[in-house]
């Protein structure tokens, strides 16, 4: 049996849970693949940590050259997260013709081109299945077995930590701070929560997926990002009557020659396949010309998921080793369509405002959104809640519009008599 | 640019679908893979039908052999339906050294082998994702990107028509009888209705599910099968009561050393990711031991979801034949596992019967069960329903049994003065 020789770059819980779902299915890999596949050497500091796998001293090194310059290693796995030292760690693999796969969307979604060009021009495979949804065939699938489509459309709820503290407290009525506070103690949050709460974490993977499937790169830097950290129960208990959940979403949507993306919290129809997706599981929907509409669903994270999505990468690579074929890269629309970016585009939006109790307010508010061409969908005035400075809060959902002509219609709304606050604006799907 | 020359047999509904998946996205499929793949030849009678593509009268055949034994098609799409002459012709087209595509679910699932050992005899390609689930990538995905997993289990809700009957029967609280009808009259459900209302269609799926998963060959006639036919609105409403809904599932289930499978209806709990899979979409649910849950959620069948699941298998061997790779097969477990097949195996179980109104009747019921050894998980006494004879429904869910135990229970409990009538009995999920 042919054997593959892989070193690893990190040993903590994902480089754990890899090695693990190796040892636990090594049996099951060879007899099914005909490969042998061995983890023999790891970067990692913390030798001494207790882990519940069979590893050796002499597996460990602290020296990465000893992975890259090795000519019996052929995959090199990745899992330090960051964007440095894994990237440029990443790139040394490949100038040193090594096979890299890893789970890291911070890293990838940073520097794609440049991992793309080293493994063309080192005839080396480049894989980062799990750096999108975890455990979920997503990205190799789009890469294959749906060329057969052109895609107008990607929906993501690809963060578990956000879709575990919004499910909580949609389940529960539980304020933001309460839920991450016990999510935080339970280790389902980071002790700095911000890049999974403020969407940072999802813009990576948006900008992954965008590459994958509309074949231009647009840096998440650029994509219209906004998180969690605002939405009340309130917000949340307005979406029920109207009919949705409130899911952190990753979209990027095709309209005509345009592509829009964005990152947004949104009132998901609770028809939608999307809106059953609940605490840390996560879900990409697709809609193909030909195909129609598609969900993956599963673990976005975790040791085991994760390691299943590294290790399918590293099988993918191990066979195709072995049977000497030549390295392919995932197929690329080469013609970039003339697609343009422009952010945001037009969405529908959810508005929660405090308004005067007085004759006259709701007509004053909807004349100003008509004047600045935004469409009424419903309205919902709770007069009963009138509170001490005579407000009662006004709720509306809104035609499809820019977040700029929103903005305007706002601001009017703003210095005019009627308004005293805006609560929340949420984008609706 | 490399040209790859396919030729296709049956352009019905299905062969149009595919047919028109390619024409729609030709240009898309050529400049992200590099490859062009042309339909040249077409084994069709009918040539005068209308049909929304653009096709030649030069491409129509009548005879097969023009299409097996012209040397510059590499590829051949079987969409004929039915086991023969589509199984004759696989063979026929294997044995010329050209790779096979099929959408066709009986032919596969009645002659795996031997198409198997056709393909690595002549090293050509043969694939079948369209088989199962329409445009959903299921087959491709377990082959390669799950291949870190051992799978513990595969359910799946593989037919459309069936669950569309079903959710029609949920929503609206109608008969089978009235639903089945207007599905026929829209196109949703054939005349003769068969295959797909007793299970047939999916017991084939099964089978193809559980060669790739399992690695064990079980003959679509070897997996115990019931269809829908005898689901009543009133199981539906007592379902609903129960906290589950009713779906057709397939089932595959490692217990131990032990493969149970079975194609039946089930109360799916309405939690579970598969209980809102409406209408005519399918889904597959499997879990593994490192991925964990996963859900495949898409369009089971039409033109062209079915014709993007045949054109990436198309476009894979493309690409496979544009670099010269060696043709390799789905990987496949050989060990076998020494897993056995043992059938239905132990399932909770939902049973409604009329019983007399009289004390006593739940006692003396609830000891016949516990004295065959099967435990009650709940009951539900309707005694405000007694009709004319003086019967109540009485409606148990009971821990997990062997179905002939269960049988030998209920058969006592027929022949005692108690019970006058087995309702139905429904498999718990």
């Amino acid at each position: 049996m042919k054997t593959i020789k892989v070193g690893l770059l990190g040993l903590g819980n994902i480089g754990t849970g890899t090695y693990k779902t190796l040892e636990m299915n090594k049996r099951q890999i060879e007899s099914t693949t005909g490969v042998s596949i061995e983890i023999t050497k790891i970067l990692e500091k913390d030798v001494n940590r207790k882990r519940d796998i069979t590893v050796t001293p002499q597996q460990f090194t602290q020296n990465p050259d000893d992975i890259f310059l090795d000519p019996s290693i052929d995959i090199v796995i990745e899992l330090l997260g960051g964007i440095e030292p894994a990237s440029t760690f990443m790139l040394k693999a490949l100038q040193n013709k090594k096979h890299v796969v890893t789970a890291n969307k911070a890293a990838v979604a940073a520097n794609y081109d440049a991992f793309m060009d080293a493994a063309k021009e080192n005839q080396v495979m480049f894989r980062y299945e799990a750096s999108v949804g975890g455990g979920i065939p997503i990205l190799n699938t789009l890469a294959s077995d749906l060329l057969a489509n052109e895609f107008e459309e990607i929906l993501g709820i690809v963060n578990g930590t956000t879709n575990y503290i919004l499910t909580q407290m949609t389940e529960y009525g539980l304020n933001y701070a309460d839920v991450l506070k016990v999510a935080q103690e339970k280790g389902f949050a980071e002790a700095d929560p911000t890049a999974d709460v403020e969407g940072i974490d999802v813009a990576n993977k948006l900008s992954i997926l965008i590459s994958l499937v509309f074949g231009i790169r647009v840096a998440p830097q650029e994509i219209p990002t906004a998180g969690i950290s605002n939405i009340s129960k309130e917000d949340i208990k307005l979406a029920d009557q109207f009919g949705y959940k409130i899911k952190l979403l990753a979209t990027a949507k095709k309209v005509g020659n345009q592509l829009e993306a964005h990152v947004q919290p949104a009132f998901v129809p609770k028809d939608h396949p999307l809106a059953s997706v609940s605490n840390e599981f996560n879900a990409i929907f697709v809609t193909g010309n030909a195909v129609d509409d598609l969900m993956f669903y599963g673990k976005g994270a975790g040791p085991l998921p994760t390691g299943s999505a590294v290790m399918g990468d590293v099988i993918e690579i191990s066979r195709a080793i072995a049977k000497g074929a030549a390295f392919d890269h995932y197929a690329e629309t080469k013609a970039k369509k003339m697609l343009r970016y422009v952010g945001e585009g037009q969405n529908k939006y959810y508005v929660n405002m405090m308004a005067k109790d007085v004759p006259g307010v709701l007509g004053s508010i909807a004349t100003t959104f008509g004047s600045c061409g935004i469409g009424v969908d419903s309205v919902l005035q709770l007069s009963r809640e009138v509170n001490e400075r005579r407000e009662v809060p006004l709720v509306f959902i809104l035609h499809e519009v820019t977040r700029a002509r929103l903005d305007e219609a706002l601001d009017k709304i703003g210095k005019s008599q009627f308004a005293s606050e805006i609560k929340s604006i949420i984008r609706v799907m």
